[in-house]
């Protein structure tokens, strides 16, 4: 059975999407995850901040790597997150995936996205379904 | 005071990630507006399918487009987002957003993406809170 | 096999709090239901109109309803529920759900719960798993 | 001004709803509240288990007492439940309320609904804005 560091790198280097966005890994284990970014120029929008798409983008990547590490393919049934400020180009997020609940096919988690403030930026919270496929 | 269409290429002209991303603008008026953008192979993840920071990103934008067209800034409160189907490399993906309901200040929107074979591939919902910032 | 009128009336039946909110079936078919109820003051909260939960629960039971009438026991995952005009005493609510997606494991629903003025006072969004148990 | 507590007697002395549903204040302080129910027959479903108004209920009335509790009225604008495990009659329930971000017009919160063997039944997030009118 593969390890969740594994897994994760299995995923995360053929996410071509998670690269471009300079995401790097800080830590991970069953459930759970921790990432980084850096925001640039290209990631903005027409308010001058980062588009919302971005910190998404970074809290799903976290959700995608916590949930599948269990060794079963994970698949997003529902996502919702709320942007509690607003992220400038030059700014580090940090994202942190924990696991909530987990049930045999069912699994909950929550993504806190801060910079380099400690501000909380993103909060993120996903469910997913879990299936029996292995990784 | 401007259109909704003047709004909006204000906007969309300095969006630099709505225009990585590919996104056409098809149609728009106040509270409204229909999308379009092609799937990438830079936009897919570990899975070899869209990340869904993608469909996300693209329902984001139709909701900001939409949600500022009445002349007044919004921000984005809270958005959730299903993702349906899968995406490939090569899809289409057509969003467009609806109002379901505006008060002085907040609204909601309905955003649903759709492929080249008319399939639903994501159901977004978005909040905006309306500042009193014209634009 | 049941048609959905028989395994509604199977829920409803012995559904206590439905019966206790008052809730009247008014149309049902596979994947559909409309629902209608009368809000009373021991309904009210502390801001003297209807308590969020009053709203939740109708929608909920639309959800539960609409979501188990294709013959497969369904069970809700996430819900979510925007408030967005204040109820109160005396008010009728009719719930409608609609079904915006199905697969062979899951289902989403969209219930919009409007007053005696064709006012909408919410909005709900409910995704469910769909076991393989049998009604 | 009032103190949290002066503010969530009022709410719920006039609460006629949460006092239908039996809940009991546990603690409280600005931006935070612990409640306590237990759950009666009349509020199970067709699935002889809590109806998932129930537990949304309560939660919501654990987002009104803290989110109020800071001094100005605050209203729900969205607010999401995932319901993990099952509630029986006579399970007990205990809700606590959380602040995760606040700012001058609107605060997010995180409800946690446990059952008397310290189990997660529900996960409950709520946003509200904040109005100008003080308690």
């Amino acid at each position: 059975m593969k390890t969740p560091g594994e897994i994760i790198s299995q995923m995360y280097d053929n996410d071509a999407f998670s690269l471009w966005l300079g995401i790097e890994r800080l830590a991970e284990k069953a459930g759970y995850c921790h990432l980084k970014m850096v925001v640039r120029q290209e990631m903005t929008n027409g308010f001058g901040i980062a588009h919302g798409g971005i910190t998404y983008s970074l809290a799903d990547s976290a959700l995608a790597f916590a949930s599948n590490s269990h060794g079963q393919q994970a698949m997003s049934i529902e996502t919702s997150i709320s942007h509690t400020r607003p992220v400038k180009a030059g700014d580090e997020l940090w994202a942190e995936a924990i696991e909530l609940n987990k049930s045999r096919r069912l699994a909950i988690y929550e993504v806190k996205v801060t910079n380099q403030d400690k501000h909380t930026v993103a909060l993120f919270k996903g469910t997913v379904f879990r299936t029996e496929k292995d990784w």
